[in-house]
């Protein structure tokens, strides 16, 4: 099932508008061609299967055979997918079939550099809302892909309390009967509240019904402590400034899971590109 | 006018679904607040538009007031706009609303690092079609906010005949009936033409009706041997490789356009956050 | 924000097609009047809003007072909602506001009965996903007005492995690897899993990671033996067969939850209707 | 053709969003299955193409089988249709299409019932506008599959005149002018014009262009009075309280319509549900 | 309520695209003007509120005055509507306003000179369905303003047996039987059946059920005898090469309806302009 | 790729609604008919894709055969297209199908005269953007296929400063700085002013950047004199007024494009019809 709107269908609608032009006028209309996307660097591959619905959209007559699953890691020089139909037709799909594949495996490579930077099985690197707009669920599977695992979908499936929730309602006064209030009308969904300082936990950890704490923007040995505070079944979330540097010492703290915004919002796109393998008559 | 899917909308949708949990229950219903979007570094900001539109279209009654309009430099701690309303309102707003700010702003910020690095104001640094999916028109605006020039919207606007395309219809033979053909069904529309060596070009000048050579990969030596081939009216358009490091060196060959593709796939997303400002009773 | 396609629009547009005949022939244009929707039996309300909503998408200038809030228990003659207007206006609006109003306060007005009728405060009420195509956010919104909880919102927002999920995959084998895999993956929600037998519950309590259990028609004796199976964090649902008149024995079992498929399936319309109170001239 | 928007994609959207996250991570991904939709309790079957839409829609390669046909008079644990196909797809679209096949099933079981207890070929036992917002379509042919007829489909294709009408327009005043501009305009469509009183039956027959006279609550002897004054082409609709007990009485007066908001908006879910037969391996 | 989707919104998209260069560039962004929409010879007006809606879409701050409302005969030179607001909004909106009242006004001034020249207050002059895809709705509300009468809007609120379909059924054989089915089903609806010779009028005359017979092709003295054939309450329409000089001939043999498809598939657009009449500073 | 609202699937919403009553009442459900679609008077076709997509849509199993493709001149009497399939998809998708054939090849068809009148193979006959709202594409295709040439698509893909514009910003002044600054953002597209008098083609002949200038209703010795007033690349476009008797003349001065409004926007439709051929049992 697809997203409504479905992302393949507005960015060709984006890109084609009116017609290709240049495929219409330059290339001959029953031309056929076989052609593959190959990679310019190493990568983390995600995004085929919508890279592949890019085009079949365009013609469902496009025969795309995926090479690279989403989560493969591929060298420089490799094949991704093998493309084979109408000149015409795969012309028209190729950059917005590469804009997806690029982007998402962006996002994917970028994921598994910060899990391996970890160096560590038990935590687990968590994405956010910090998503491209339009692209969530794609990004998402992306992380997926890259060995991440995903935090909430959107407002609607989880409750995280942040400190502007906690300011709007005056601190943590009367949060306690929220989350009471919460548990009653929405028994099936899980509670985060974020802690900015170790007293705030020492708070939370007095209230029934919170799920995971939130640690926000605090050092490695703060969250160590914060940890020892717990009980039983709290899990701690660390979140603000990861890096490529700084996850291993903060993965090592025992900490459940580790969100990264970056992993979404800023990774940089794999250099990827269609070549015509074999043009027909 | 908007472009449809609205990717407002697109974006809200996907974040609130069925609702947003945490303010519904954890934040008082009529709580009023003051708020500002406030930078964490240096940045050419862009977007402001849609990031209002965003708190405006989640609660119309949200007060929005942008401090730093699109294309305005500002620093670390400045602020880009003031929001006032229901606390829920912009609670439920803010993510959406940061995510096109942030990524807008970074398009317009690496664009803004390209055009400096020029060093030059005769050449002009325009985009590509390597944009996110659902957010062209708005990451155009961003490449126009940085001080950029937008190519092509899109496969309907104008023509550019690419290596795939001439491979597809075994190289240049036909090409200039192609373009005779052209000419006379859509007479207002631009034709561009890729050449990958200068061989290439020599022939292309024999062509009537080219308005544009696309010189891909080119050393800034060939650039040059290019330029020297041509006639009063044809452009040259510069593209492939293209680094900070390395823009003025292009630049300085006397070419029309440089089009980089980094400004829109692989730009940073800019550190931007909301802060409350006021919190009523 | 509304789900899309907007309930009210798809009703509005289904009802009025291409114009509503009866109102543009046989009302005066700019007659105006005032009009109460009123019960003719006892009831919980629900929906108000989305009546309203109704007839402000027909005429944004129609003004209208809720006089019953969602959640309120009315008696037969009350008033829920006062209407001032244009008449065209009012009288195109009135059979779709009270088809929402009528069915969602049908079904807020069913599971008051059913949790009156447990008598239990700690046992939750709670709806299923056999809701109206198309109408279950505000069903499950009518559910919260008389008094149950809701259940999951859909395929997406928890896990519910059920009898055919367990067929499907050859029983329980491969369960607990199942669910070790999808914690890796979402680790912020919940899982359920039905059982059918007290052979299965015990089963179901060796693997790690299970939130709730589900006690598919078992008999009260049943129920309790298998809640006396659980350790301290499992929770258990009751479902099957739940009618007026049983469901006192069930909830005094200590089950958690109860669902009930027939407070959103086979709710009856209350009846209400919209008169006119004041004529204009 | 299909109305706009589809039932069937609204329903699936709404209950899938972003995955089935049940099948994806507890159902093996090659696994396929037979399973039949077998009924619980006595029923008229309606809705069945809709069901089978519904399976299709989520996996094209799904094939399903009708057994017993919208109209179908179906007992207790006989099939109403059989499917075969990959088993996530089965599992994923199993509710939406039960939520479906019930509700209609209830709505053509229910008019079954008033028709049968009519007793009498002549009068013909009508719908409302009182259906589900959404769904009017699909509940209007569940009427037909109970051998009900139906009455207009909104305001679009047919005048129907209510008391609040005419209160708006200061009562029978100048209705008959309207009926002549109504006419003038638009000849092809029918007008019908309610009636609280004999007196007013009488007024009513005075006036060219009305085809049904809609006798609102009248007790059988006052619509056997009324009926006695019409003359050769005027119809009559008798609506307001009917019941499966005093539905005979009413159609023995020889009323040609009797119109029953009841059998869609009160219409009891029947119980039916997807038994798997044949788990492959 | 407007149609989904709504032709204005349509028109919009299809000709603003991303955005309208020429005001953008070259039109002050604060400048007012005032302007009003002229003819330039006699018309009929019709679709003043659509072209008013096309302003105030692009920019709901225009100001529109309409002076010569639907129906309205206008001289050439007189002023249709006056408009004031920002130039760059007026200027974007001109050509789609225009679009519609150019041609919706045709389709006035067409069906107003078929009703004087039929001369014949009795008949009724109506449409077809050969309108413009996507403007049913306005161009018949364009009829309207001329004087004419609507046939039915579409496939679904009337029944038209034409020649293909007695084709289809092996001629008249059945129709009884059809007509008698339908009539079960849907009693609310007309029924009209095509006549192409006068024996079929005469068989047609026969069968119970028919409201309306459609003489195709017949001459004047044919269109006469079919009509003395006829009972009480059969209707009769006329359709098939009507034109200007032969209606007058045609409404004299004492027929209801003359249906004619020109008056909205060949309409020649009326010849108006939008002139700036107060340009600000 | 279609454009969205795909504008078959608009018309068939708008004609078909709830159903065609009449096929679905009055033809035998499995009857097979063959048709053809037939000319009665000499044409130019056009919209023979988008017909034949209709009757595709209506029923992805009817066959349709192209006799006569876009482009094509053919004689009364002559077919257009061949059509086989069920019965009742056929007749349901009849008229929508001739809708759109009947309306494109009368365009096609007024453009081929224009061309034709023209007797002049160097000047370009190209259309305006006076198109029917929602139709714009399959317009402009049609011009092609009458032998035209398409002007700008919408407001989007080219600059046209008309007098309206310039007058917004107080005639000429400032013109040369706001191309200057189009130039530097949207370096693709190209630039046409309107000039009404000769002296302001002089003024429009000092300003760099001008692609095109357009004459707006000047005579054929005023047209002469503006062209031998123009430079090397300066093209000259003329419009208003043009029949198809002064055409020659105006084609006769040298200038590149004559644009045509009425080709579009008031071409009369081809008198087409379908025709059963073949009605199986």
């Amino acid at each position: 099932m697809k997203t409504s709107p479905d992302p393949i269908e507005t960015a060709l609608n984006e890109d084609i508008g009116e017609g290709d032009l240049t495929s219409e006028f330059f290339v001959p209309p029953n031309r056929r061609v076989r052609a593959r996307i190959v990679a310019h660097e190493n990568a983390i591959i995600a995004g085929t299967k919508t890279a592949a619905g890019v085009f079949q959209r365009v013609d469902p007559a496009t025969v795309v055979q995926i090479i690279a699953a989403d989560g493969a890691a591929i060298n420089s020089s490799e094949t991704v997918m093998e493309i084979e139909g109408v000149a015409r037709s795969l012309l028209t799909a190729e950059r917005v079939a590469l804009n997806f594949l690029q982007r998402l495996s962006g996002i994917a490579t970028l994921t598994r550099k910060f899990v391996d930077a970890a160096g560590n099985d038990r935590v687990q690197i968590i994405d956010t809302r910090k998503t491209t707009p339009g692209l969530r669920a794609l990004e998402k599977a992306a992380v997926i892909a890259g060995g991440g695992s995903n935090h909430r979908f959107g407002l609607f499936d989880m409750v995280l309390v942040k400190d502007n929730h906690l300011s709007a309602r005056s601190g943590l006064r009367g949060l306690a009967e929220a989350i009471r209030r919460f548990r009653e009308k929405r028994p099936g969904l899980r509670i985060e509240v974020e802690a900015d300082t170790l007293e705030q936990v020492r708070q939370l950890l007095q209230i029934d019904g919170i799920d995971v704490i939130l640690l926000d923007n605090m050092k490695p040995a703060q969250i160590r402590e914060a940890i020892a505070l717990g009980r039983n079944n709290m899990k701690f979330e660390a979140s603000g400034g990861m890096t490529l540097k700084n996850i291993r010492q903060i993965a090592a703290t025992g900490v459940d899971f580790i969100s990264i915004g970056a992993i979404t919002h800023s990774a940089r796109s794999i250099d990827l590109s269609m070549e015509l393998t074999d043009v027909g008559t």
